[in-house]
């Protein structure tokens, strides 16, 4: 009944799950505890069925403007929102099974049920005690609903409960316009359900550029009703819900709370691990090693509450299930930043956000889509995109956007800022035309032309016999 | 009547207008000679119409499809060709706006004529005499058009016509299917036209990857019939055409010819230069300076028929532009190839394309599309995706591709080439989730296998005290 091993994985998500990957080189005697659902936030109630269900909304947006192609009959488009729904759990499941079959594969190596530490190397599972040289906690996260909220009982959801309804009520609040909130809202807005956003922060979706921010809630404006700035309250009136934030309010038959995720970490004895919590009770751990305050313990995606995103949940994953099995932990250089909301346009931030650059150290590069040439051609001419550039050394630091497509041209900027590239350099890639990325070009070199190199070329120059080389 | 001047540039299009933005940095004596419509190519009658055309295609294709997420209503949806057309040469009116404006301003820098060379100092516009110390030729390309299609008359088109008809037939064949033949093809037929296209060879849109081009051939046959591998003719059955290919035929209203662009070199004394010219008659030149076999004189754009692309016509505008008013040319390095043709899945060379490699010294990456996650959410789950990279260097070289947002991932692509990245760097980016660039992270794990690297991370390791680094 009480074993002892290597490495104890507690949680089998994204997070987990990449864990075990590594862990599984080094030794088989690891052990996988896991309490309640298999298969991941992602898959499950995350990424997958919301941008299933986004796709789904701007598909049907883009046909709902065919008329400005020189296209008719776009009057006579339905949605079917129980069709929409099914489709986007058929595509779900299909996702969950994908990791279903992995940990099934696992079960030798599982524990059913919820582990608590006693100690940092010894677990309580129910009555079963399980010694582990190195436990990773990977216990993932779960909406954070206070308790106003909760108290609407079936008539508040949260990404938990929102794909699982067979339909949706004409009348919705979305609380929170955070990444999830701004993204679903705008969904549910083009699937035809009258939205109402709630918002108590200026700033949505995570920027932080005022101009882009601006940009970005004058977009989402345009679709549905947007109340920024005051905490909102719910009141019960009969049937109905209304929801009040200072001066404003709004009525609605359910209310989606997007108030974010708090980190799985409060019920599993963390105290017991005799080290000092945050304010959000998460340990403090070394962000490139994983490793918990120089215990054999290490953490892990959503549950260390640092960058809650499925990309660096995998990387935590594979940092901690790198590092576990082995005697001394190896430190990583993690990734640049990059975050992107599945608005339309594409809200995202890459490497250095504003908020975190002092305004005299840097250039500001910024492009308006609305005239941008290949924009105009989609009918999708909307939005702004700013990159942020270092004066002393010409390096590209960070973007914020909201801008047509904005998900690719943060990836390209997202390399360059990893690969440290000064504008120049970023300059002289190709673009060809005509393209979306012209109108990141028209960006860089207004901030080029800031750095002082207005009249410099995109190309550079080559040495060669019989010319001058210069520069 | 006759003056002398700094520099002369024959041409007014892309590249003409980017050597004289140049050109006006050195000197104020110089002079614009243009024959003919003001205008460039690319926004008359080249990028900019078909791309907005191209566009609408895809949109109403897109709605078509929109049962398969939901949504009902689509079975009546209609185009209205005349109406996608006025809408095509609307946009299209206000890009050549923008170049007609400048060139207004020129007007005191302008001569109205064909300029003929008499000795590579002197060009004949009319009776005028023009010396130069330095000449840039820019005088574009038009439609290769043989003759035998030419004797269809008023029922053959080609780029320079197609924009400019009132409607389309139901019936059309699109003779060549490169770039401009196989993006157009496809439009037409998304536009409700029945299309047949012709190639002489078995590779279409300039991909030379066997297995992509596969892929592309399947995926547009789907949509339209193709014929491939044998030289088209035409037979006029009265009112109808019939273009038969080897022992295929197809029966069509009007006939699209797209069988490439030849340099406008041929009626302008090119002889009088006094040097020996290639078989396409144009004059040997230095691509890193444009510069013409040690004359003073550049050329650039279509016509040099070196790389036919917008970019990088504007880029030897650049050069020529640059190096014409010095005593002493410069050479710069050109950017790396980037060729991307708008079909949908996106079509895309980048960097060294299959044919140019060596299969000995490279390791090819693979990804095919039909269940990647981010492509079946948005029902646009078809493609191949192949990198290729230098066994010896790990160093990305080149892809091709027929992908979903092809154009954005040859972007990414293109950047990590230009800075000669290796696979392992690459992979070094942030990827998010879900996204498209998540497959092309596939095809460079692929790559990563097979260079040896199968169990290295994507993270780098970083120094640091305490800790081991290594790697």
């Amino acid at each position: 009944m009480n074993r002892s091993y290597d490495v104890a994985i507690i949680g089998s998500g994204s997070a987990g799950l990449s864990a075990l990957r590594e862990v599984r080189k080094q030794t088989d005697n690891f052990v996988l505890i896991n309490d309640g659902f298999y298969g991941t936030t992602c898959a499950r109630v995350g990424c997958m069925p919301s941008k299933t269900l986004i796709e789904a909304a701007i598909a049907f947006h883009r046909c709902k403007a065919l008329g400005s192609f020189g296209m008719g009959g776009a009057e006579g488009l339905v949605v079917d929102i129980p069709a929409v729904l099914r489709r986007v759990r058929r595509l779900r499941d299909g996702f969950v099974a994908g990791m279903l079959k992995l940990t099934d594969e696992m079960k030798e190596h599982s524990i059913a049920g919820r582990a608590r530490f006693l100690e940092p190397q010894i677990l309580a599972v129910g009555e079963r005690r399980v010694h582990a040289k190195k436990i990773i906690i990977a216990t993932g996260s779960r909406p954070v609903v206070p308790k106003e909220w909760a108290a609407l009982g079936t008539r508040m959801l949260t990404s938990d409960d929102l794909f699982e309804q067979e339909t949706l009520p004409s009348r919705m609040a979305v609380i929170g316009m955070g990444a999830l909130g701004s993204e679903i809202a705008q969904a549910l807005a083009r699937l035809g359900i009258e939205v109402t956003g709630f918002g108590s922060d200026e700033h949505i979706a995570g920027l932080s550029d005022p101009d882009v921010n601006r940009q970005a809630v004058a977009l989402l404006r345009a679709e549905f009703a947007i109340h920024l700035g005051q905490a909102a309250e719910p009141v019960i009136e009969g049937e109905r819900i209304r929801v009040h934030a200072g001066n404003e309010s709004a009525v609605a038959d359910k209310v989606l709370v997007a108030l974010g995720r708090r980190p799985n970490v409060d019920q599993m004895g963390i105290e017991n691990l005799g080290i000092e919590l945050d304010k959000h009770g998460v340990p403090p751990f070394d962000a490139r090693s994983m490793q918990i305050a120089g215990l054999p313990v290490y953490i892990a995606g959503d549950a260390s509450r640092h960058l809650p995103l499925l990309h660096e949940a995998l990387d935590e994953g594979y940092i901690a299930g790198y590092n576990a099995p082995r005697n001394e932990p190896v430190c990583f250089e993690r990734r640049v930043p990059l975050a992107i909301v599945f608005t339309d346009p594409g809200i995202a931030v890459v490497g250095q956000s504003f908020k975190t650059l002092n305004e005299d150290e840097i250039v500001i590069g910024e492009v308006d889509f609305s005239s941008q040439a290949r924009a105009r051609m989609a009918e999708v001419n909307h939005g702004l995109l700013r990159v942020y550039a270092e004066r002393s050394s010409d390096r590209l630091l960070g973007a914020e956007m909201c801008a047509p497509q904005g998900e690719h041209l943060a990836h390209l900027l997202a390399l360059a800022v990893q690969r440290k590239l000064t504008v120049r350099e970023l300059l002289g890639m190709p673009f060809y035309h005509p393209v979306l990325e012209e109108g990141l070009r028209t960006a860089l070199r207004d901030a080029a032309s800031k750095l002082g190199g207005a009249a410099a070329p995109d190309l550079g120059y080559c040495d060669r016999m019989g010319a001058d080389a210069i520069d």
